[in-house]
């Protein structure tokens, strides 16, 4: 059995999984309880990934953290933006 | 320069990351905004990448999942449970 099948499906799975947390910071319009660190960290190690993913050549490591990359951004700045339009504290 | 490095620097980034949602979660006692789908999609996620990194012999891989893995099922039952007890919704 292919070990890229397991690359591949983790690759799948924890870029999916961001999915569902933009879009419900989109239709309820608030990200309070999600760690404004946690999203700053987790955008500067998923960078490094991709540095390390590209350099050992994987190709999930470097296509999965691309997408996550891209993902994350758009909750942060849906989260940044949402409260300061809409939940003033 | 060694590449590994990026690997650890990433790993460490992307597994301290989940701390401030945990911290945060456990203060706040609520992670309404969290996706639950998200937390279980990267669950299952993380265990993949487990399972790639050990047959790839990647240990940056293999040691940043292990404690992603640890430190997102503890936001998993927070976020369960005081959701069960604090904030009937």
């Amino acid at each position: 059995m292919n070990v890229e099948i397991f690359g591949y499906f983790a690759a799948i799975l924890t870029t999916a999984a961001f999915l569902p947390q933009l879009i419900k910071t989109l239709k309820t319009k608030k990200a309070n309880d999600v760690s404004l660190t946690t999203l700053v960290m987790f955008i500067l190690g998923v960078l490094s990934w991709i540095i390390y993913g590209y350099n050992i050549s994987s190709n999930p490591i470097l296509i999965a953290n691309l997408i996550t990359l891209i993902l994350n951004l758009l909750i942060l700045i849906a989260k940044v933006y949402f409260s300061k339009t809409f939940n003033q504290q």
